[in-house]
């Protein structure tokens, strides 16, 4: 039997051959620039089979490759295998980009422009010189792909900023509208999903894990336009009428998804002449394409939006609401720990589905739960070596009552999302194990216990959490943190920790993760993730001093602690951050949970 | 009776209004865009009376405005008070830079072109606007400045690379000229004089402390062509005829520094069309002005020139001759040292100067020794809250047998450069001294121990040494590391370790000083500075690792450390340390002294 995959593909060559194109280039995102896309959206997995959430696919007559990063490498060679479909690696030394690969090959590149950002085609375009031409085929795969799934419609509901902190719509859109005064423009479009619920305090369930409506947002000074609903497509709900009429009285009017395109035909003003801002990282180059047909190109400012700053320094009440939050979700944290320790110690056979179903169960009980961040990486012994490990659909491994067990997991809530990794000794550990456990423990303690002057970046704290590693000589491939949003999406920016130069500076009431890690493939895979709070921390001569309040409550599991290679400080956190760990939760869990707790928090 | 830089300033108003410029800008640079410039190019202490070593001026009819950072601050205030020069600081929050503060205020701006580089005059001119005018004016102070000291005229000496390492001028000149071939150049044009003395393995003294020839060099495929010789200015030397024979030997040609500009004027080949290769960042805005008014601008191509990385990594046998050059600067350091404590414990009265001059006379007893790396900070007690200090001309402070003495100096040797600082207790220290003391120490000692994977910059491992001062809220507002010449300049590029974004990585070979320090105005400062080399530290499965190795050999002074505030790995790091000084220089040394450093170098 042939192929599925080889089938699709050799379907789309035969598109390209009757329309004249060399190459087609298909992302793994949708319109809106979006971590994790909604079904409708997954071409890359549907032509290859690849389910990582970062590839991208390019098509020639005689070539198709992937590429992604090295997350993904193990998983795509698994899963590209009889397809025909080369693997493509990124971020590793040498590594040819997209765009410099088609330089060459290729003279007319056909694109999806509804799922590329204007920055990926522009470079695109760059690369297959002056003669190239970059053909936009909006929902290319629509002829070819029986069934292909709609875009999704999910009831909206709206945030009770009134109980759950956060600032009224109205005035994120007078602010939007003052930054729009200052920078001289008119209009500004937002298509980022994650901007747009923040600035109406909207949120759905269109995207998994990510609490998200798929829709636009174009603000101007007199109007506010949210393209948003899909009549027939199976809405609006029950909820969403209400969540629209409070839209309404804050003068936010709610037209169809499909409606921009005609919207953004005529927006000029009283003088004929009006000038848009755009974001060009995130917004589509379809959508693009559109507005430079019609506008002059002078009149379209590109630039970052203000948003994502605005969005990631939590307001006071978003931050006590946090706190809280955070809390629950160590309730939630305990009492997995305990029953898994519970059933493992006492010989059931619970499986990493198990365990993680288990898991997503505690959380469902706190009252805000709204489901999972992410998807829960539950992960035994030699499974947890793969960072972005996915228990097999059969068979999954079965938690030993030896070696480490890694879950990383988080949750969404009304008052707030969450995230996070406990490496656990589920009973005797080998040397090599307990050396690792305790290197990376220090360098996310050392994180832990920051303490730097304003205007410092992640990039510049990042040696914190590496250096302890390095000079044991270890490692790890991922980023340090990464921003985490306010019952939004579980990586936001604009900030985050990691070796990558990124100028933007650590500003208090930003929450970001601190989860250095360690893989050992065949082996075991270590993480320790907390989430910290930048806060103040006092001005002297010497600077305006910054630190972290860490908001994750979990204990740190001790036994496989090496006490011996840790400094007295970083002895001194981890006892005092076990010991605020028992003391906040232990009224809050059931007897057995919190006598359970006591024991395993004891001071080392 | 009026101040004389008023007056001068005034001649030069003068000269404004007689040409019809709104500005003038003049730089503390050279024609070659050298730290340190020699009497002729010193304008803006002409004009002025400041003698930092970076300061920019503008001119206008009603204001006048020294441009500086903040090494310079106190000294800018002090020596400018009464010339009506304001200052305007830089590198701090909100500074507005010379292209900044023109715009605006001025349409017509004079230059003198040969003093600033292309990319400073291409900020004034694109800050000024379309309508502006930069006006070029070579040597514009030349009618004002009666006796202006002439271009310096210095003998020219070769390097034996054969003795003291280093790579023959023919193969750096092949290097260069394939680099060339592949980047589709027919010509380069060298003008920063350190790139040329390495080039041409040439030293002279035409600047202080850093022994170069004011030179240029024009680097074909088919000939190299030396501007230097000054005949009738006091040149050429019976060393510089035997220099200049070996060069000839080479196939250098050797011309008149005068002459480039007609030489630039018709450097066409056969073909009628040639690409000249010029690093804007170092070439001064009246040569460019030359070439662009003669060439295609698209033949003239910008960039970073090749020779600062290349330079940058010493050979095998440069590493070990500074080894050994490391040596005999720590004998003359420690010999220093005892002589000092012997002197001010004794009751004698030793001022800074005293001390300063003692030292360099100590180093000049090393044979190869050819001067200091640039002029002793000699700082006693509150004047080494400076960083940059310098003694006063009348009544130099003594050194006590209290509190802390601060001497940073270095010395040039044919075998080497060397930089180093040592914080000296004089004797009783208050608790303050000995925890700054200390906590500076901790960081150049974490900065020591790094361990690190290929790839990483300077600017990544920055915070190792920030970290466990920023912990106790302290910090500091220069670099921690600049990178050093072999037999060169003290400063040189293209690695340093600061804070500010350099993605240059550090490489095997290369030097770089350790210096962090703490200054606490009217009180003390501090400064513990090693100079460490970049080398290769093992290849495992999580990376390619680099690590440093300490160059500098002189104790460390352990009466002002409080060993609770040390980790035992910390604590071990110095002990380790000042072992390897005793063993290393005590068979070199007079037997007192020896005796002494043996009592110095007990562990803690």
């Amino acid at each position: 039997m042939e192929n599925i995959f080889k089938k699709r593909i050799e379907a789309l060559r035969d598109m390209m051959a009757d329309n004249g194109w060399d190459a087609v280039v298909l992302s793994g995102s949708d319109p809106h620039a979006s971590e994790y896309p909604a079904p409708r959206w997954k071409q890359v997995e549907w032509l290859t089979g690849f389910t990582g959430e970062a590839g991208d696919l390019v098509i020639t007559a005689d070539h198709a490759g992937l590429w992604t990063d090295s997350r993904y490498f193990v998983q795509a060679v698994s899963q590209l295998e009889g397809t025909g479909v080369e693997l493509h690696k990124t971020r590793v030394p040498g590594a040819v980009g997209i765009p410099e690969w088609l330089s060459g090959k290729a003279r007319v590149v056909a694109v999806d422009g509804l799922c590329q950002s204007v920055k990926a085609v522009e470079e695109i375009k760059a690369a297959i010189g002056e003669d190239g031409i970059a053909v936009d085929v909006p929902d290319m795969l629509d002829s070819l792909w029986a069934g292909r799934p709609s875009v999704p419609v999910t009831p909206v509901t709206t945030l009770d900023v009134e109980c759950f902190g956060g600032i009224p719509r109205v005035d994120k859109i007078s602010w939007l509208r003052k930054w729009m005064l200052l920078q001289g423009v008119d209009m500004m479009l937002v298509s980022s999903l994650d901007e747009i619920a923040w600035l109406l305090n909207v949120r759905g369930s269109d995207i998994d894990y990510n609490p998200l409506v798929i829709s636009y947002l174009l603000v101007s000074q007199d109007y506010v336009k949210w393209f948003a609903r899909k009549p027939g497509c199976g809405g609006p709900f029950p909820d969403t009428i209400d969540s629209y009429d409070e839209l309404r009285v804050d003068q936010v009017e709610v037209e169809d998804y499909d409606a921009l395109a005609f919207a953004l035909s005529d927006l000029s003003q009283d003088d004929g002449r009006v000038r848009i801002f755009i974001d060009p990282s995130t917004l589509n180059y379809h959508i693009y394409s559109h507005i430079i047909r019609n506008y002059d190109r002078s009149d379209v400012i590109c630039g970052t939006s203000p948003v994502i700053l605005e969005k990631s320094v939590k307001t006071p009440s978003e931050i006590e609401s946090l706190r809280q939050t955070f809390i629950e979700d160590g309730v939630a944290m305990e009492r997995f720990l305990h029953w898994l320790e519970d059933e493992v110690s006492s010989g059931r056979e619970v499986t990493e589905r198990e365990a993680s179903v288990q898991l997503s169960a505690f959380r469902a009980e706190i009252p805000g739960y709204r489901g999972d961040s992410f998807e829960n990486i539950s992960a035994y012994g030699p499974s947890a070596a793969l960072p972005h490990y996915c228990i097999p659909a059969e068979n999954p491994p079965v938690i030993r009552p030896s070696g480490l067990y890694l879950v990383d997991s988080g949750g969404q809530y009304l008052t707030g999302t969450t995230d996070i990794t406990r490496t656990v000794p589920m009973g005797e550990c080998t040397r090599l194990e307990k050396e690792d456990y305790t290197v990376v423990l220090k360098g996310m303690i050392a994180l832990s216990m920051a303490v730097f002057p304003r205007g410092t970046a992640g990039c510049q704290l990042d040696v914190l959490a590496r250096g302890p590693m390095w000079r044991t000589r270890r490692n790890y491939g991922h980023g340090t943190g990464h921003g985490i949003g306010f019952w939004l999406c579980v990586h936001e920016g604009p900030q985050d920790i990691r070796q990558n130069f990124n100028a933007q500076p650590l500003l208090p009431g930003m929450v970001t993760s601190n989860e250095p890690g360690l893989y050992r493939e065949g082996m075991h895979g270590i993480r320790h993730e907390n989430v910290v709070l930048c806060r103040e921390a006092g001005k002297d001569e010497f600077g305006d001093w910054l630190d972290f309040e860490t908001l994750t409550l979990c204990h740190i599991d001790t036994s496989a602690v090496l006490a011996d290679m840790l400094s007295s400080d970083e002895l001194k956190w981890l006892n005092s951050y076990n010991e605020r760990v028992y003391r906040t939760l232990s009224p809050l869990l059931p007897p057995e949970v919190s006598a359970w707790l006591r024991y395993k928090t004891m001071p080392l």
